[in-house]
């Protein structure tokens, strides 16, 4: 069994068949030698690809990029900002992102200073439901005319579209770990 | 001259006197192995201190505090988070912080599962201004009786109160880099 699923089944709350809370190692508090582990299992997957820069999102996907980074000899990470307003024309990207679990929709945006058709990006996030904030990131990537070299989660919920959305799109998308389903409190992962 | 004080001249962007912008490489794109230089210095200055949580706030802190905890022994790190509203009664400890930059009022919040009595806090920030937000963290460790070890941040603008504040309340406060003013597009740091 895999790092990640073993420690989802340990320290993970179920709070329904769809919701799987991880707050107490990956996205409010940071289990960061954990997290470093799992960052060379994603260095460990990409390290032949020339990839130059992570791109995440604030808040939750920050301290698992740059973890990843550290592995990398010396890569940036960009972080995309989230905003309720739109602020196009002032020197950035932006994409309108739907959030699954408030179900709002918000604006990501990164600096035009910090993503150009020079960089090789590796998409990092910390949850992978219907991929709306990773196809804002691709978004973009796109506008920047940014290579995407790969995109990688730690938990893909293998129930709901997005996993299928980003692989039929042709990216390498590597999820550390895919919960299949939740049933009477056990969670199940799928194989791959 | 200190590390973080050559990279401001070189890489800081004078926007007025008030104002340098370090997005390059601090708060929007984050230079990784830099910060992480910048981890083992706060952890070389607290590293005797019996230090088991760092405690920071989303979302440009929450990089240099995971990369601080990897030099400490497997500590992990707590951030709060920003809200627009009172939550209050949802198990979580919360306070109101005022942002400088936006004049804008917020709460940020952590839940009391990860703050307690036990905890001996070093808490993190990029920036420090006024102090709101470091004020903000040090009420909710209050909140939960945790005690504050020490704290560090990246920049200190000391033509500003914050870093005053927070020391005459006695707290053991780190700033990597005290800019003492910005005149005539040249910085001026705090020799200390």
């Amino acid at each position: 069994m895999k790092l990640l699923e073993q420690r989802i089944i340990q320290d993970g709350k179920i709070i329904n068949n769809n919701v799987i809370k991880v707050d107490s190692f990956l996205n409010h508090q940071l289990d960061t030698a954990f997290l470093n582990e799992l960052g060379q299992q994603i260095y460990d997957y990409f390290k032949e690809r020339k990839i130059n820069k992570i791109l995440t999102i604030e808040a939750s996907g920050i301290a698992l990029a740059t973890l990843t980074a550290l592995h990398f000899e010396d890569i940036p990470v960009v972080f995309c900002k989230k905003q309720k307003t739109s602020n196009i024309g002032k020197d950035i990207f932006e994409s309108k992102v739907k959030s699954y679990t408030t179900n709002k929709e918000y604006i990501i945006t990164v600096s035009k200073r910090f993503l150009s058709p020079e960089d090789n990006i590796l998409i990092i996030d910390d949850f992978l439901a219907e991929g709306n904030a990773l196809l804002g990131m691709i978004d973009v990537c796109n506008q920047a005319k940014a290579n995407i070299e790969g995109i990688s989660v730690a938990i893909e919920k293998g129930f709901q579209d997005g996993g299928k959305i980003i692989r039929q799109k042709g990216f390498d998308l590597l999820s550390l770990a895919i919960v299949e389903r939740v049933e009477n409190g056990n969670i199940y992962f799928k194989n791959h």
